[in-house]
């Protein structure tokens, strides 16, 4: 169960560039919009693993409230499973609540789901299902 | 630059390991109080990086405040870099503020530093000498 990425909420993508590539040295792999989360993202790989700065692009949206309530800061941590639906099973019959029922699938066909931060200590935690 | 480890902060370690550990499944390699930082640690390997799972071992330190003003959650995270002094000067001429002029030395000899959040976007990021 390797970690996939960090997400951290920013409330701009060229400031925060200016210190997580400029000023911190890190390669920038990727940055594009994603409208159907309300997000823009750059792709910042640090090793097996990436840092993924998330801009809102609207007032709308979770990432937006993240910001409004906390600041920017970490957002959430993703850990790639082998079978996501095991992983589910696993962990309601460990007690922890879940975001959705049923996995989620994103536009490269990839299942994802939230665990509840209430259940992972105070984490927004994802789990992406990378069959290896 | 690749990630070290990704630093959680939790009231009680044996709760917060019946999730990580039992529930969601990742092993416990290490489990052991640092009292010179005030802490007790769980490590997790996640892949090439660890889950660092920290609680305050008082009501005193960085930790104990953290929990007190955020709650649970994740704290820090950790990137290896080859020359701690040259990835200090860069961050330096970029503007960035560090949490110490010098790097400190942990128990194993090995040399960090903090950078202030306020200049990593509400991240607190902790580098560590890692010479490969």
């Amino acid at each position: 169960m390797n970690l996939h990425h960090i997400a951290i909420a920013v409330r701009n993508l060229d400031e925060a560039l200016a210190f997580y590539q400029d000023a911190l040295g890190l390669e920038l792999a990727e940055r594009r919009a994603v409208p159907e989360e309300g997000v823009e993202i750059a792709f910042l790989p640090a090793g097996e693993a990436e840092l993924e700065l998330l801009q809102p692009l609207s007032a709308e949206g979770g990432v937006a409230g993240f910001l409004e309530k906390r600041g920017e800061g970490l957002h959430h941590i993703c850990l790639k499973v082998p079978d996501i639906d095991a992983a589910m099973e696993q962990l309601k019959a460990g007690g922890a609540r879940l975001l959705s029922d049923a996995p989620k699938t994103d536009a490269h066909g990839t299942r994802y789901v939230f665990v509840h931060p209430r259940s992972a200590h105070g984490v927004l935690l994802e789990l992406y299902e990378v069959r290896e």
